[in-house]
């Protein structure tokens, strides 16, 4: 079943190369630069913008969609449910990113509703997904008080076959309410530069877009597309080693290009629960 | 022809960094850090604002402008046109860059009243001059599915005398209508990290800056402005060569900055039609 | 009194690594990820987002609030003063950054209501603390054009006991209206890479969220904490040495990472006036 897996994720990661999929983000605006770059990186094209005046009719020719609710504007306020409304009627799969609910009041209601409109992956830290599925607090900024553990039972309520549910921490936890694997490894500097949680949720878009399509009998599942994601950022990470967090975050996006698919689906340590 | 050309390029990348021009950018969210230190990197100020309620009123102490349709926010939709309406009316000269046009219905009516009030450079790719100058589709995002061959002669068209053209492409093409020149050489790898194709912008606007004035007899045409702004940023990333994303990005500031004059004429690739 | 105000730089850095602050900061959009990539780097934890909407409830959990007025957008015209009046209220201290007041009429009245909302410490350069206590005209841009001397006596007028008003330039000046301190040292490159001022904002800030409070008998004033907010800058600028804009950007942040708060506190050039 891993080795399957790992199958897959490593299909995936070289499909993005090969197709360049064009993912659509609306995304916080402290990160935006890192996501974009980190897209081109990983052999995706971003488009980033989020007004109500063209976010819902560029997304119609993306291939994936991410919202992510950091660092919340009025645009954004007013442009990410018609976008994601949008996508979810044509069938393109979306990623949502509920950056800080529960700390933010504002955030909460958009997150629900956005969560009606049957995103294919929500990720978050735990506290992030203990808050939309109902419990916890959400943190404090874009830090999480909780661990993956203590949002296990959470996530897989909030998937229950609906969605998969990401968690990210220390061992990333992977959900679509039946399986649930934990990935691991990743360096510890990943938390010491802006933008990476918000990055993982470009690539999982990226991923998804990837998963159906194209000529190849064998078929990449959205679970395995969203433990690919992960699977790319935690390699890439663990490729660029102990250096400052300057450095890291060059190296990570040259890292992002170097790494061959196979390396990130035989490399990357998996465990099911 | 051409060596006069070079060393008017040489002269206008020299005054650039001895006058040291402001350059006021109403540009995209995603990349105005790279603008802005892809200018300071380059001798040149920023001062990135857009919004209506300071943008007109900024740029009438600016030297140039750039105006940059990337990731429209709804400050940039109300600041553009009364901005770029400011700067014309003090005949302060101005660089319009029509990013994704024709793939967002709500851009390509704001490009065409920016059009009208006189921009000196118009640069884009060839969808988005394509679909300025009435043909094309736009492309996907921020990618051109055409290429500056196809758009040569919408560029002439509409330059026709009144302003610069300026496509980025494999070749770059700059024309005013009746002169047409190609520009060679840069890396690949300026399409793997996002925002070079504003920074050429913000570039043009800082060297039209030094196009007149100044105490030296001898001028420096837009034309060749446009021309020099191609220079600079192909020239800079020859220099760098092959690297990951992540490093090419942090070289091509360092190469801005190191990079002399004098290379940037004499180096450069340039090829009359 | 030198090595109290030492003792006192080391001990507040020291404390900035033990307690990672949450800082709040309603900061301009050009700069952000360097502001949050900076904070991150000293050791605070960066929350940035400035709409009315959710600003003043998310600053109620900060440990400290940056506003700046860089690259205002209308949510930051909305939100800036009710965040300021949330962490004024609670007593959170606060830091207010008039970038290019002066210039940009409409920032000038919101800096004025910001002022009477007591920061703890105003933060700018030259020009800008002259427009700010009524004198001069707030240079061209992000630029000064005066220098930390000619404002000299408009920084103690404005402070008078009221707030800390620090000077930025050659010669960093750091007043309370009756000691007046220079901070000596740090690389030209600072004034090429875009944001470094907005970072000084944003690491005084996370300076001043560690006065007060934990377990240690002595104090540290907010005098001292924001001379170790341009202490660690430039000692860490200093560290970086020579290099092109690019790499001294990626540098700077892991010398701030680096250095070690004995160093700055110890190596620091002061000078009391």
């Amino acid at each position: 079943m891993t080795a399957d897996l790992r199958a897959e994720v490593t299909t995936a990661v070289a499909r993005v190369r090969d197709r360049s999929p064009l993912v659509h983000g609306a995304t916080g605006s402290v990160t935006r630069a890192l996501v974009a770059d980190g897209l081109l990186a990983a052999g995706a094209r971003p488009m980033l913008t989020e007004s109500v005046a063209e976010a819902p009719t560029l997304v119609t020719v993306a291939d994936a969609l991410l919202i992510n609710l950091g660092s919340l504007s009025t645009d954004g306020m007013a442009g990410f449910v018609p976008t994601a409304r949008a996508a979810h009627e044509r069938g393109i799969p979306w990623v949502l990113d509920p950056t800080a609910i529960g700390l933010a009041p504002v955030r909460t209601p958009i997150a629900h509703d956005l969560c009606a409109l049957g995103p294919t992956v929500v990720r978050g830290n735990a506290s992030e997904i203990l808050t939309l599925s109902g419990g916890g607090r959400g943190g404090r900024g874009a830090d999480s008080t909780a661990t993956p553990d203590d949002a296990a039972t959470a996530a897989r309520h909030l998937a229950d076959g609906r969605c998969i549910v990401a968690v990210s921490g220390e061992r990333d936890l992977i959900t679509d309410g039946e399986r649930t694997i934990r990935v691991t490894g990743g360096s510890a500097m990943l938390t010491r530069v802006s933008g990476t949680g918000c990055l993982l949720g470009g690539l999982t878009a990226a991923l998804l877009a990837v998963a159906a399509g194209g000529t190849e009998a064998k078929g990449v599942t959205p679970f395995a597309c969203a433990v690919a994601a992960t699977a790319l950022l935690t390699v890439a990470a663990d490729r660029v080693g102990a250096m400052g967090p300057g450095s890291f975050r060059v190296a990570l996006l040259d890292a992002l290009d170097a790494v061959s698919a196979a390396e990130v689906g035989d490399g990357v340590g998996l465990a099911w629960e």
